[in-house]
């Protein structure tokens, strides 16, 4: 569960810009207010089934998004690189080759 | 037309995974076949002005997608600062900038 909302979370941080301003609302109360769906069913008047379909629903088009750009893997195959640039500071081709394989990530 | 051409052919290298097949089919005819209107037309039996639509219809689609993720934008920043990076090999001092830089662009 832990996993799964941090999974969730970094999803909503690369593509909640393309949601809806419902979808956005309801992950908002759901992950980040840390509210119940039946809270959330209360502070929307909408039913609590209702509620937890947007979220499903949500959560699927935000991995969608990632199958189809993968932002959050290439984030983190940026920053693993990131971190051994900052780890090799004083070996210029060791920086080379991972400055090489930062630009083959795009 | 050529910076146009240019600039919906970087949107499309982003974002096209995001398009359904009819557009990638019509913008990989119109922008990398070069087809005319005309043309694609007659290829897919559809109105010239169908065609024409569905071209705009999904540029503006992909210019949506760049407002709201920048994809293109910070590629180009990530690139300019990598090229930075590969004229300051000698200079540990001025990669740690850059390196600090590249991560704030996320």
């Amino acid at each position: 569960m832990l996993e799964r909302t941090l999974r969730v979370n970094s999803l909503y941080d690369f593509y909640q810009s393309l949601l809806t301003d419902k979808q956005r609302e309801y992950m908002k109360l759901y992950y980040f207010d840390d509210l119940s769906l039946a809270e959330i069913s209360e502070h929307t008047k909408v039913s609590r089934q209702a509620v937890y379909d947007t979220l499903k629903r949500t959560e699927k088009i935000l991995e969608t998004y990632e199958d189809n750009l993968s932002l959050c893997e290439k984030y983190e195959q940026r920053l693993a690189i990131i971190q051994e640039v900052e780890e090799s500071y004083g070996d210029p081709n060791k920086i080379k080759e991972l400055v090489s394989k930062l630009k083959d990530l795009g």
